[in-house]
């Protein structure tokens, strides 16, 4: 009984002394957005900024077109630093994609500020860099089911 | 004069030889979404359908959540075979990141149906799979900059 034991414990823990497996890079994947936004909803855009990679591409519904690159998308952020206050925020069923170098994050987000309530979806592409650090390479936020004018 | 360009074409074209070069595939990437878009906007799902992985997920701004898995997104689609008529349609600014087996295909997109104009961003996720083909593996449209109520 020892000796299955032993074996079973060995082949459930061998695969994980080999880098990061999968279970352990979608919780990791999903760590780093989730404090992120933490920082986000508490009117720090660095959060964001700090995990994001050189050549990140961004999507927002504010905006007329694709932001391309950190420096830009600093530039957006910037005015928005120390302004934002989201009183409540609930990731909603997240899912990560893995293939090779990329996680694909995707989830829908519920984020109340005062009595306004709004309803997100998400897509945040994270690679893994060359250092062992997850940045993200594109960002698209959208609105859940606009009502439109 | 011929042993220099002798040597200039070599080093263009060796490259070349060795698989998908990154160009290459972002010519590839672009043009499979564009014929998936000429086939939606004559009345065809089963464009996208063809091109996109088992494991898809989904996103558009009709949607109260994200769609996962072909089945899924096949029953979405399904109602509207033969029913969609786009009468122009440019995408605006393709961009392809490219990261191991893995293309991030953004842009937008006009659309315009009669004398409805729609304005679109959009994101694919394109993984090369074993045989050979890329397939999506995650779509996100939403609308550029909505108006809303």
């Amino acid at each position: 009984m020892k000796k299955v034991l032993f074996i079973f414990t060995l082949s459930v823990m061998a695969p994980m002394s080999y880098g990061q497996q999968p279970a352990e890079t979608v919780s990791k994947i999903i760590a780093l957005e989730r404090a992120a936004l933490e920082r986000w909803n508490n009117g720090d855009v660095n959060g964001f900024l700090e995990i994001s990679a050189p050549d990140v591409t961004y999507f927002d519904p504010y905006l007329d077109y694709r932001v391309e690159g950190l420096a830009k998308l600093a530039e957006l952020y910037k005015p928005l630093q120390g302004k934002i206050k989201v009183d409540k925020c609930e990731m909603q069923n997240p899912r990560v994609q893995l293939a090779g170098n990329i996680s694909v994050l995707t989830f829908n987000l519920l984020s109340q500020s005062g009595s306004e309530l709004s309803r997100w979806n998400c897509t945040e592409v994270y690679r893994l860099e060359k250092d062992g650090n997850w940045k993200i390479i594109h960002t698209h936020w959208s609105f859940t089911k606009p009502e439109l004018k």
